[in-house]
């Protein structure tokens, strides 16, 4: 396996754009990143999708040529991964592998959903199918209904409370403040995000990620720059929560991260900032621990205490996560890589972490049938 | 790029299958082929699923680990893969890429659609998906109708005739006939091919393949075995047919056949027998050109002298082709590979043809924005 290189990113603002359509948010986020890069669409030597279900929500199907075709990317292998909410990922972890293995020499890696067409009822719907449809969304566990009970019994488990998943969002809430691409920009208080409108017991409003629209593009090559891929890896578990033999851990997220630790040589000790999963705010819990951050049952008081805020030891979802930058799936894997960069450039402003040598990101599918974690370093 | 094997083959009957579900389907195909290649679940390191649009038809999504945590394939990347009807070529061609890199010794590629168990107008609505919904779906042009104008552009330009269409029906009507695992096992006249219902003149009921239920899996290795992959090429083209020069043949095609043929070192000449996506009879003639087996505009008279026949001078789509073997999508571009295997281990009964060392598939996304070439040889 050689090094691997990001070349260049691009990013479309995370929101609700009645006015814009799929294609057209990914064709901006490419143009972004090949002008960031110093590229051209005849450098690509072959393009990699992550969408989720742009079919459902937007009846166009086939996404990879259609994308690319209307960005300049032609003649190409053109391809769509999916793997839920992991589906950006996905796409690139198996475009660092093909570069890693010295099939391409420059590959681009895009990641899309439009999601606000469609109403919520719909939206919850397209969603569940990343579930399991026998034993939850048909008898009307969906993802809320679920991370509800992956939360009451992390609650149970570790006596974690309500306050420290509030405490989540109320950080991600204030980072996303500072990041003029984000979805939602409304500094909220403990006490706020305590009385949110109840969406799944012990789940509030603020416990959710955002329903958005967006797109993210990230090059990489084998040509060196400052930024190096260390690793990236990929795993799978159960998709339905009855198949799990414990609920308050995602093995995939273990099993990936075990993997991308000994790619890059690290330990969760060399890790300087993350951006991970936080689709619920127990989520972002979770990954602290599956991750290595810290023990089991440890998240609840070590998150509330600061310790993940921007000036903490560990900054965790500068970017606002995607609770509050905004959660448009197909993209996320991939705004997370973008974001992670544009920190460890130097260039996050107002949001800027003091160390950014080595950088995390942790992206689920699911309730954990699929994680990706890829660890970014400055060279 | 080092040499990759087939360890093994398994394929489902293909047909209407209304008792049976898409998971079953799918992990049926994988236990024939792991039996079939003498490995377990535990021997599989990533997992490769072709799937056009399971989350449309049978709302699920997240199928990958869904499909390989049922096949007791657990842990490892499982990720699925979507170019239209070339999801299933796609996903071989991405594990041959990694195997062939050497980022693994043993994958495992399954192929799946469950389609039937939706109408026909909303499979239609599904399957249009993959064309370009501003430009045809939305005005009525469904598959049937673009592949309509295509052969209507052929018969234009090089006199392609009704009755040479219908040629390629009456073959593989009769090729399927002798397939036990195909959908449609009936026999057809020439005049009964062209006295069929009209579905988008000039085609009929009989230049259309069939809405089908079914999957089909390969095991493909870094470990010698008699049949090997001597090239795998994914090539991308315009999704509209508005934004192609020239609708008689699609560039993707010529494209992903020309890198293939360069990797196996071969040419048209040297290929013994053909799995090509006859999605409509328009179609096979078309690959028959952008293949090389023949010149542009050729291509009629020369399926209809019963070139391509089992008993010809090249034999194309032995299986029965998606018109009557079936062509469930996910399913087909890995079931084209199984079919040839069956033939180069001399297994193929009553279809059996008489040479069988170089063997190529061709699987087509769309009309033609995807396309993925494979040759096969004896070893």
């Amino acid at each position: 396996m050689r090094s691997v290189y990001v070349g260049g990113i691009g990013k479309t603002a995370f929101g609700a754009f009645p006015d814009r359509g799929l294609r057209d948010m990914a064709v901006e986020s490419i143009a972004a990143c090949l002008a960031d890069a110093g590229r051209t669409p005849a450098d690509v030597e072959a393009f990699y999708l992550g969408n989720f279900d742009g079919p459902s929500f937007t009846n166009q199907n086939h996404l990879a040529p259609y994308v690319a075709g209307a960005a300049g990317i032609a003649g190409v292998p053109a391809t769509r991964f999916e793997a839920a909410c992991a589906s950006g990922g996905s796409a690139f972890f198996h475009a660092w592998q093909a570069v890693a293995s010295g099939l391409y020499e420059t590959v681009l890696v895009c990641g899309v959903e439009k999601m606000t067409s469609q109403n919520t009822a719909k939206v919850t719907d397209i969603l569940a199918g990343a579930g399991d449809a026998l034993t939850e969304s048909s008898v009307g566990a969906t993802f809320p209904g679920i991370f509800a009970m992956v939360a009451r019994r992390h609650m149970h488990q570790y006596g974690t409370t309500r306050e420290q998943l509030a405490a989540v969002a109320v950080k991600n809430h204030y980072n996303a403040s500072l990041n003029p691409q984000a979805h939602m920009k409304k500094v909220i208080s403990l006490e706020q995000a305590l009385g949110g409108k109840p969406v799944a017991d012990p789940l509030t409003i603020y416990d959710c990620s955002l329903v958005s629209d967006g797109a993210a593009a990230i090059l990489i090559t084998a040509a060196p720059s400052p930024i190096a891929v260390a690793a990236a890896a990929q795993a799978s578990g159960p998709v339905a929560l009855a198949d799990k033999t414990d609920i308050t851990t995602f093995s995939a997220t273990r099993a990936a991260a075990a993997r991308a630790y000994a790619q890059a040589g690290m330990g969760p000790k060399d890790i300087d900032l993350a951006e991970v999963h936080d689709c619920f705010t127990i989520a972002e819990l979770i990954a602290m621990e599956d991750l290595g951050f810290i023990e089991p049952g440890e998240s609840g008081p070590w998150v509330a205490s600061g310790a993940t805020a921007i000036g903490g030891a560990l900054p965790v979802n500068t970017s606002g996560g995607l609770k509050a930058k905004g959660h448009p799936i197909g993209a996320t894997g991939v705004a997370q890589l973008c974001d992670l960069v544009i920190q460890m450039r130097g260039s996050a402003g107002a949001r800027q972490v003091s160390r950014a040598n080595h950088a995390l990101a942790q992206n689920l599918g699911g309730s954990g049938a699929t994680s990706v974690v890829t660890i970014l370093k400055k060279v």
